[in-house]
This record gives structure tokens, sequence and C-alpha cells, in this order.
């Protein structure tokens, strides 16, 4: 019904040259000259201090972005997360990709193998058994799989303990088919989210105490790093101080979040001078009572994990998130049925994965529309 | 690449026969057991009360769900959250939609009169102006709009206040063209959440007398309401008792999840005697150090907002989500690389929000495999 053949714009909120108004709310929108400064800023970062860039895609999923990243912002390649989210950008034409995290599974490892043959691939391991399985896959695909030892450097998540237990996995993979050992994963995760600035700097140097002493062992034993892959968007600048990192490993920097903003603002230092390039454009579609408004924009559209949305205009709170609503505090009455906000997101990744479409608008109209193309790739 | 044309079955994470240990994680399963069992135990409740059933397809966006909560479970229909979301089930087959929410702008009025082309269409409103766009929409589409007046019972949302204030609405609507005054909307959506029995029972008997005392005000006004609408998974059988709904628009029973569990045991009562059906599985992919576990579905396969997800293993806690690792202490070291959970997701909506699939599973196999139908529909 509707379309036959059904017109697949249908379910796009926007079409190119919309005026915003015009766009389907709840929408997720990139200001694109924030977007365009934030890609240029980090490109600058990079080439000043002589480090790689392996943006993270995780943040945006989005091939088009990633694009952009590679092409225009000065990065080697990306990160992913999961061996499907790495799949559907190499379909879209990614050519390089670092599985930053560990994987399991004989199917897993196989799927993982087969994406080698149309991309330079390299994935995180921090246990024997995970060796074992990669190379095993290598091998009968006929492919060369390049591994990072992860080492816990403080987040206490994934990873080897720093020091000779990362010496004997790396000696492990070094000696395995199919595989080439190329260096350490040495994110600290954690870093990214303390909002004291000399907090933050204590644990940053005590991972990169690690991660120098776990090199030096390495040296000792023969091998060498050709990547030290770390550093998130809210430590990077520190990271790269501190010089452990050569390879960051930056995902949010394109677009920032409310979050960050707080421990930005929290430290008073700003990561690189990064701004707010994403937002949920949320219509006023209630107005029930005095103070009270009510958006199109709640759980289904922004992640509330890391706190509730910003809006920036004075007098305004978005104060309640229910599935498909937003409760917005407006003492004032300066919102009538139908008023447009852009609010600012808690958690930028999370409520990217929720989207289908960005919608990218600079100078009030919709200039691009790109698909979230890894959305949803979980396993 | 890969294939050529692309495999659709590439991306989805089981197929049909499966065992349950072939499925890639993190994926959203079903236990279609639970799951039937579920569906006669609302189909029984409310074929012995009198009352019509609704079936809210916001929590799981799926159209074959839909289908069987009409053909096999006693719904008369389903409601919808979202106009894209009621469009995406209506073209999946979907004949009869109430949007049980606010409705704003010509252009999505225009949507919704489109929609009612092709089914039986209803919508809440709780503005005059949202009125006049739909009327509008309903002349120039040529087709008619049943409209339900929200009314604010207790859950300071949208909807207007009962009494007067519902009764000039009504007569609004029901002298507007291309509409049909259909009854009430009074659904108490945060009486699904009180834990304490006897509190949840003071604002049921609240909700349900500003409900009676609004019917009242109506019929005295001329208007009768064919439709009462309301109740959620959480009141479904008090709501019942009380006698003021006469069309019940639960959702969640079909699956329920740890923050209803939560309730329930506070409460120490079950609502309608459901159980748990909806599970998502997830492996554990590190193993780092002696007592924590590290799964593979965080917060992009798990929504949050509600609680963490629950193991139902003695021993286990899932103690923390980042965006796509859980971490799980174990400090009676049960869990390997490998070993496979099935998490109790705190707030079934926004999670099954998050996949694209569902897995239904009967005895340890994969029996069925639905698409989210309505995933990401938002607007």
């Amino acid at each position: 019904m509707f379309q036959d053949p059904p017109d697949p714009g249908y379910d796009v909120p926007a079409r190119i040259g919309d005026p915003l108004s015009k766009v389907f709310t709840p929408a997720l929108v990139i200001d694109l000259d924030a977007f365009d400064r934030n890609l240029m800023r980090m490109k600058r970062f990079v080439a000043a201090r002589g480090l790689r860039l392996r943006a993270h895609a995780k943040t945006h999923k989005s091939a088009d972005i990633a694009k952009l990243q590679i092409e225009s912002g000065g990065a080697v390649g990306i990160c992913s997360q999961k061996v499907s989210e790495a799949e559907a950008l190499v379909r879209a034409g990614i050519t390089d990709v670092l599985v930053s995290n560990q994987i399991w599974g004989e199917a897993r490892a196989a799927r993982l193998a087969r994406l080698a043959e149309h991309a330079k691939v390299q994935v995180c391991v921090d246990d024997p058994a995970q060796v074992a399985q990669i190379s095993a896959a290598a091998v009968a695909a006929g492919v060369e799989i390049g591994l990072l030892v992860e080492i816990d450097c403080g987040a206490r998540r994934c990873g080897v303990q720093p020091g000779s237990e990362a010496v004997t996995l790396a000696r492990l993979v070094d000696a395995s088919d199919g595989l080439r050992f190329n260096g350490l994963q040495a994110y600290q995760g954690s870093l990214q989210h303390i909002a004291c600035a000399e907090e933050r700097r204590v644990a940053a140097r005590s991972a990169a105490k690690a991660t120098k002493t776990t090199i030096t062992a390495l040296r000792e034993a023969g091998l060498s790093c050709e990547t030290i892959g770390g550093a998130g968007t809210g430590s990077f600048v520190l990271d790269a101080d501190l010089g452990a990192v050569n390879e960051l490993q930056c995902g949010s920097y394109i677009f920032m979040d409310a979050d960050y903003d707080r421990v930005s603002e929290a430290s008073g230092e700003r990561p690189g001078g990064m701004e707010n390039a994403l937002f949920v454009l949320t219509e006023v579609m209630s107005r029930p009572v005095p103070g009270r408004a009510i958006c199109d924009a709640g759980l289904k559209a922004l992640a509330v994990d890391s706190g509730l949305p910003r809006i920036d205009v004075p007098g305004l709170r978005y104060t309640g998130a229910s599935d498909e609503h937003g409760t917005i505090e407006d003492p004032e009455e300066k919102l009538a049925l139908g008023n447009r906000l852009m609010l600012v997101p808690g958690h930028c990744d999370p409520t990217c994965n929720l989207h289908d479409f960005y919608i990218g608008v600079r100078d009030g109209r919709v200039e691009t529309i790109w698909p979230v193309t890894a959305r949803g790739k979980l396993f």
C-alpha cells in the first residue's frame, strides 16, 4: 500500500533543501558548520603532534562520516566495536578497520576473516583462547589479521594486566599462524568522564605509565609495537602530552554531548575546543497546563544513560523522559504548540544508534541526509 | 561486496532451526512458550471481564506480534504511539490502529489522513488547535478520523483536565468536519510503576473517579463515549475492577521486564500472572581477572533507563553497562569465555526498539524470526 513500489523516502524525516521547520520530528540533526570545525580541529591536532587518528565509528556508525574523517579529517582508518558493525562499514566502502574490542566464537572469527578479504582488518585480544580462534579462522580463509593485545590500564573492564601478562599473550600472537602482532590497545575509558581535572591527570599518568612499562617489556622480549592505540575525546590532549599512545581513537569529538559538556565545565578544560554539532530536533505536541510542555522526543529518540538532554534556552528544562514524550518545565510560558527545540543529547553514541538518518543542516536548510549505516549492528 | 545481490540473511543473528547456542549475540530472544501463555492469559482476562483489548504495539513494534494479538490473543486492534509507527504496521497488514498520543503539524495530520484510506484510524487530542489540523486533513483526504479526548487522570503528562475542559474539547470534535468523537483516552501511565500496592490503589481510584466524572459530564452534554481507553500492564486488573475503562491498552504484558518484576515483588501483586518472555541473549567475551566477566550486551542492546538487566543465576550480577560491554560480578567464578546468559531487560519497550529482529525460541531451537517492523519509526 501507499506506494508501489514503496517510496524509500517515505520513512526519511526530511528532504534535501527543506528548511529545518519542515523536518519531521524527532530527528537527529547535525550542525554541519560545527561538524566541519570539529573535523578540522582534530585533523590539525594530530598533524601538529605527529600522531595518527583512527576515528571511532561506534559514535556515528555512518559510512559517510567515516569517509569524511578519512578523506578530509586526517584519519588513517576507523575503529569499530563489533564485527557486524565493521562489516556494514566495509560494505559501504571503508577499507581499514580496527575492531577495538574482543570477539568470541568460531563463527564470528570466520566472519572477521572473511572481512579481511575486503579490507585491512585488526582486532584486540586479551585471552589465549581468542587468539587460537582468530588464528584458525585466518588460516582457513588464507588471510592475515593484525592483532593488538589489550591491556587494562585502569578502566577495570577488558584487557590483560600490563607488563608480563601482556608479553606472554603478545608472544603467543607473534607465534600464531595467520596473525600479525601489531601492538597494544591501551584505552582507558573511564578517564573520559572524570570531572576533576587533577584526578583525571593522575589517572591518565597512571595509564601512560602502565602502557610504557608494557612497551619496554615487549621490546626486551624482542617485540615491537607499530601501534599503541588509545585516548578518547575526554582525554586525548592529556594522552598526547603524556606520549604513550601513537594512534588516537576518539569518536565523540565529532559531535560532543551534554555529558562531555558537564565534564568540561566542571574541570575547566574543553578537549581540543570541540563544540556541540549533534542535536535532536523536537517539537511541542502538547501544552496541557501552565508551566508544562510535552515534546515528542523521549527514550526512543534520546539515550538517557548519562543524563537527560539539555536545552540551550534560558528558562526551559527537560525534566523527564518517557518512551515517546519529553516533559519540559517552562515556568515563564515561553513555549506554544508546534514550537521546536534543539536538544543536546546526554550521550551521543547510543543516541545516534536510535535513529536511521542524520539530517545535516547548514544555514537553516537540509544539505545532506546520511543513513546511520551500522545502526543496530550489534554482534 | 560479500554477496551480489546482498544476502539479506547476513545481518540476521540466527537461522530458523538453529540451536540457541548458534545465535549470534547479543540477540533479542522470545521464549515462545511464555509468550503464548501471556497471550492467552490476557485473552481470557478480557473475555471474562467483558472488556476489549487494544494491545499496545509500542512495546514490540512488530507486525507479526500485532497480528497474533488480534487473531489469537483477543485484541480488537492495536495502539501505536507515532504516525510513522502506525504507517509501518498498517503497511504490514494491520487494519485498526489508535494513535494513543497527540500529533502536531499539517504534514503529519495529512499522513494520518492518508493512513485512514487504508485502515480504521483513531488519534488522541488535548487541544483545539490539534482538532483543527486533523479536521482539515481529514476533509482534504475525504476520510473520517475517530478522535479520543485525552484527560489527565493523574500522570501529569498530556491531557486536558477532567470534567468541563474535556466536555468543551469533545463538543469541538463533535462539531468538526471529517472527525468522529469516539470517547476518552484515560491512561494513567505513572500507575504502572508505583511499588506500594495501597498507594497504587489510591491513585487508580482517583483516576477512575476523574474518568467517570468526565463520562457523566459528557453524557449530560449529549455526548456518549463508545471507547474509554486506558490501563497498562501494571494496573489492568485494578483498572478492570474499578470499571471506568472499557478498552485496555496493555503492551508490556506480552513480554514483561525486570522493572515490572521489581514492582510486582514489592507490592506482592503479579499483574494477571504474566511471566518474563523477553530476554537479551549475551555471551562472555572477556574474562580479564578473577571475579569479573565482560559480556557483549551493553547500552546499545539493553535500555537501562529503568535499571540494569537481571541475571536469573545465583551469584551473578550485571553491575555496569557501557556502550557495547556489560560488566558482570562473578565472585564464585562460574563464568568462562563463551558462556551464554539470558538477561531480563530493565525496560522492555525501549530495549526492543534497539534490535532489528526477534528470535523466537522453543525447546532450545529458533522457531521464528520476526522483524521489529516499526523499529526507529519515531515521527
